[in-house]
């Protein structure tokens, strides 16, 4: 599955439900066990969330658009496929999440090509399932200094801390990814399936409790006017760097 | 202690029995404050759970196997002594998991002696608590990936995971299990036994409160007529090998 | 701020007590945004716990430190400031876990200057937020095995279980605090405080949940007649090594 929202993949409110109807289609064709998740865009895997949904807008909106991320994430960390992750660009914030829900995790090795929950660098805070999720794959102390400071990670560093599993030649990205598949495929479904659901359960039940005060909360949060300006300045510098 | 259970120390009902007999009888011996784990076969630690006691029985011996495949691992788990592994062979599946609950784990240098939670390739999946007690060894990302592939770790990855302490020569395992003995056994017993217990309760508490149904769960899964076709499948082929 | 209670900056009751102020005193100056923790006597960053305090007085006076003691840890656990330990000495004990709820910690290398939980050695138990501390550090296994056997690592030790996160030379320990001050203060300060919000508060509301029971825990602990019998021996001992 390409990931396909010019220009940079941002995770806008149609990218996010046409990524969970198609997950759903994969999910139910038997034919399917298994899925590649990479960029049509070499040099960004996603740049996450997509700031003009969050931004001048009304409630409703800003409700509309956070249920879907948690169905988005829901349905793709317990999805019954293998999930690969072939990172071929930038991951930063919302990029950097859906990687850390795939099976597995391979980073083309580009300096430029960092990942990491980099939320407080715009003034604002990765929510406690990204924070769950991030805890899950590389524990909790590196988990704090990464969340407080923001970091991006390079491959090197990112193989380091445990944010990927493996950092291969950037032409070497997508037959590493079926390699690694193969792998995966190997092992009987069932087995698989009811072990990852094992896995990961807890962490999907702490969202699902708190499902509807986690909406609550983001509305607020960004309806907030200290909130607006700071996305909207950043968004304002976005725009003069691309000019 | 030498487990002795021809040809691969399965833990079969009567030696799951046997070794909580033992281990108790240790504990109230005042003169006996730690205990080395060992095979009597070097080349199995131990095969894991013994296949024969999951296949052609009736529903009243699966729960009384499971029953005592819980006890052994809440005995010794929360042991008052300290425990070492020595561990000199192969140690799948249940063998692996004897390992995980002693206080620390020696692996002799030898690429046959393999150690993992490697349920999945058998169709099965490792049950919660298992799973819970690998996790606190070597966390949530490494388990995860671990148990989905039901990965089988050589000693060199085997260290780097975290799923042994140290890895010497075999002619080195026994005398290197004394010295770490000396090493715990310098510590005050009282003070180490309360702070071990402090550790591993919650993880305890976890299997006490769902031990009733976790036998369930054990019963109605290994009663399927899939599951038995795929153990009797894997029961021939290792007849076969050995012939 | 500078740790100064000769000889050994031992976290005496007065000590806490002083050390809640200066805290709440730099949280309420709004030009304060971070906090450098180091020792006024390099060699000894803090001996922990002060025993004269644990050692021949009342229950009442053992509740009162045993309250002054949690109160410090929850202020600092959930400082507002960016809270950097620049550790210039031995710090076993509480002076381990004083560095442990810092946000960073440097320390300086030199092989005198061990850092950990070594309560057990001296026949008593750290107690489950002193775990819970270090678990969210180095993790579950290596708590396990460092808090029973009362480990203190030597810097490069110290590093690698990741107790620290930074060892330089003896004289470059002030300017990397400085410049590790920097890097967190490139942060706007109300994303990074509500992140460490959300990563320590699960672990603050472990403790304020039982706080009254973990203080009767603690006096009455302390006050058996084996456990003070072996405070006044260590403490004798010291005095030998002193004089």
């Amino acid at each position: 599955m390409k990931l396909k929202n010019p220009p940079v993949n941002s995770l806008s409110l149609e990218m996010l439900t046409e990524l969970v109807i198609n997950l759903e289609k994969l999910e139910n064709d038997k034919a399917v066990r298994g899925l590649v998740l990479t960029s049509e865009y070499p040099g960004i895997f996603s740049a996450g969330l997509d700031l003009m949904e969050m931004c001048g807008r009304n409630p409703a909106h800003y409700a509309e658009y956070w249920k879907a991320l948690q169905e988005f994430w829901l349905k793709l960390y317990q999805s019954s496929l293998v999930v690969v992750a072939a990172i071929n660009g930038a991951s930063p914030a919302g990029g950097c999440l859906m990687s850390l829900i795939c099976d597995y995790r391979i980073l083309a090795d580009n300096p430029k090509y960092t990942i990491g929950l980099n939320e407080t660098l715009l003034g604002i805070v990765a929510p406690f399932w990204f924070k769950d999720t991030m805890v899950n794959t590389i524990g909790h102390r590196a988990s704090e200094r990464a969340l407080q400071l923001g970091l991006l990670f390079p491959p090197a560093e990112a193989l380091q801390v445990g944010l990927v599993d493996q950092v291969v030649p950037e032409d070497k990205l997508q037959s590493t990814a079926l390699s690694v598949m193969a792998q995966w495929l190997a092992i009987p479904d069932h087995a698989r399936q009811l072990t990852k659901t094992m896995m990961r359960k807890p962490t999907v039940d702490h969202l699902v409790k708190q499902r509807d005060a986690d909406i609550q909360n983001f509305v607020s949060f960004v309806s907030r006017d200290s909130i607006q300006k700071s996305l909207q300045m950043y968004l304002q510098k976005l725009r003069q760097k691309k000019s």
